[in-house]
């Protein structure tokens, strides 16, 4: 299916601009992939649109509509391949065809079962020349937790947390209001508008009675886009095997939904409580530690979830990491030194070096007067 | 002195290349100041130089050498305000003068107490038109040593140290080696040789038998200024108020310098034993710690030492830190996590968050696969 000779840079230049326009959904296309399509007729681009919410139209169906007539006989550039099959929208490949563009270049194929490969094939056997694989990386990290969930069955994680340079996160009293800046706070509003759900430990809601919430205007986006963003709070998860939450606890009556997971040894009579007052618990057989791998793949598979961040204590977030689920760890280093008696960033009791944890640094940015530290666990 | 009319953007321009000149003295104008010269006629450079190694030339005469009759006429640029004091070598505001160049743009005045403004009033005084104060902040940043030596009877002082992402500098065992990689030991081997003298513990010898010298093949630099680096071996001074020191510490037989310094009621027949094997050692009047600023006035006063550099535990790093006598942390963070039981990077025992020491971030540069972050305690 992909024609090498076809391959330009021309198609790379129009793929950019698919893959910009893609980003326009970064916080809003949940559970769906965000993509973009630009259509392109003699060197100019008659169309563009991209996926911005579930249940309407997807990328391509906006960008025909914007090319009208002049589709016929442009190439059609998308950022995930054209979508076979009808979900709540009927399938893009038909809509191109229809349209009667000559040629479809698409970024990656979906390795969403139901279309894999079949939007291209449709496509070609309409007599439509088609290319796949322009840009590919690039088109993949728009969709790092959509594509893990369709490959793997999991979502993808990662692990936020703020620290002092010398690697602290609270005070030994558990003082930690704040550790970061403004910017940074800012910063995490949006990673969490990303995300599809946030999980943390029962600990930072009996400790801090902490909200994980969008807030509009700690979000730092033009306003329709926090707007928009604050409709899709990401969902909540407590770990709380013991069920020790207060029902009176901020979280629970927040904006969104938050779901406990507690172990089925968890007393039955506040479970049956909270479940009338409307929060969803569910139950794991544990004796005592929330299972983390079995927790993960019920939220990609029972609510689609792509993205999970988890800003939870040292001791849950090592947990992760221990279990080889995490993927990104989003560090946030405050210019100050808080002391050897302060909390650390990890527990992991290890005596060898060669026990370390080793990662490799993504990418390193200033934010306000903090730094972010962006590292993937090496593998 | 200074003609605000005369400064301008070519001004500006010369005394870049001026500081870029200075800078190929990084590693050998101890107890000297880096400076540049760039002579300057027709909007031609007819001449330039730099100091290089004390006893020698300096900038301006290299730079008038360069030039010979080019210079009548010229305008020199230099980083900072010829001499005017017979030192190791002739004034060069004598030489500017005889050489006949019309214009001198310097920098900054000299704070040197033999210089401190005479040099570039015997230039003026000579019909000679003078300005001061183009790029000073660049200039300052050539020699931060120099001018708080000459300013404040201090040196300035880096602390340096290598930790894990989760601010570990070596495992519970002790074990540290190698934190860090490759390119992160050259970069502080380079560290190293821009500092007139490193401190550190007994601790580090008794542990790790330290050397603490620069070692010409892992510099990085090129082979001329590596063969020329390594004869300015540092000073070595290693605080043992107790004079545990080992007569066979390799530190003691090494190439430059080592000077122990230690309580005077630490044991004499050692402290004898040790000054007959050649070995420094200076005697501070305490019970117990090592004053630091006492030390510190004392390597200024009578070593000249300008830059210090602190490589030394967590426990010397933190004395430094909160006796407020450090100007630079250089912090090499490596891509691992060694977990909550290894080593801290600072002691530090804070109970408030309002307690933590301030710092602000300068630069943040990627060193082969580590981080190095180099922060300044806030003022």
């Amino acid at each position: 299916m992909i024609n090498p000779e076809a391959i330009n840079i021309e198609d790379e230049k129009w793929m950019s601009l698919a893959i910009e326009l893609a980003q326009n959904g970064l916080y809003t296309t949940h559970p769906n992939p965000r993509v973009g399509c630009v259509i392109v007729k003699d060197d100019q681009v008659v169309g563009q649109g991209f996926h911005f919410r579930a249940g309407e139209p997807h990328a391509e169906v906006h960008a025909l509509k914007d090319a009208g007539e002049q589709a016929k006989g442009a190439t059609a550039y998308v950022t995930l391949e054209p979508c076979s099959h009808f979900g709540r929208t009927p399938p893009c490949c038909d809509a191109l065809i229809k349209a009667g563009v000559s040629r479809v270049v698409a970024a990656m194929t979906d390795p969403n079962p139901e279309v894999a490969g079949r939007g291209l094939q449709r496509i070609e056997e309409a007599g439509i020349s088609v290319v796949s694989g322009i840009l590919e990386d690039e088109a993949r990290d728009l969709n790092p937790g959509f594509l893990k969930r369709m490959e793997t069955g999991l979502p993808y994680v990662r692990v936020k947390q703020a620290m002092s340079l010398d690697g602290r996160t609270a005070m030994a009293s558990g003082e930690s209001k704040w550790i970061t800046g403004p910017a940074a706070r800012s910063d995490v509003q949006r990673l969490r508008a990303m995300s599809d759900a946030i999980i943390t430990g029962v600990g930072s809601i009996l400790h801090d009675d902490s909200s994980l919430t969008l807030r509009e205007d700690e979000l730092g986006l033009a306003k329709e886009l926090a707007a928009e963003a604050i409709q899709h709070q990401p969902l909540r998860v407590v770990l709380d095997s013991q069920l020790s939450i207060p029902e009176m606890a901020k979280i629970l009556s927040l904006p969104g939904e938050t779901i406990i997971v507690c172990s089925d040894q968890a007393d039955q009579t506040k479970k049956d409580r909270l479940e009338k007052a409307g929060v969803t618990v569910w139950t794991q057989t544990t004796d005592k530690r929330i299972q983390l791998v079995a927790l993960l793949k019920r939220l990609a598979a029972e609510r689609s979830i792509n993205e999970v961040l988890v800003e939870a204590g040292a001791q849950l977030s090592t947990g992760f990491l221990e279990e080889k689920l995490v993927d990104e760890c989003w560090t946030y280093i405050a210019p100050k030194l808080m002391g050897a008696d302060a909390r650390p960033l990890v527990t992991l009791p290890l005596e060898r070096m060669n026990q370390a944890i080793a990662l490799t640094f993504e990418e390193v940015s200033p934010v306000g007067e903090d730094l972010r530290i962006i590292s993937k666990p090496a593998v």
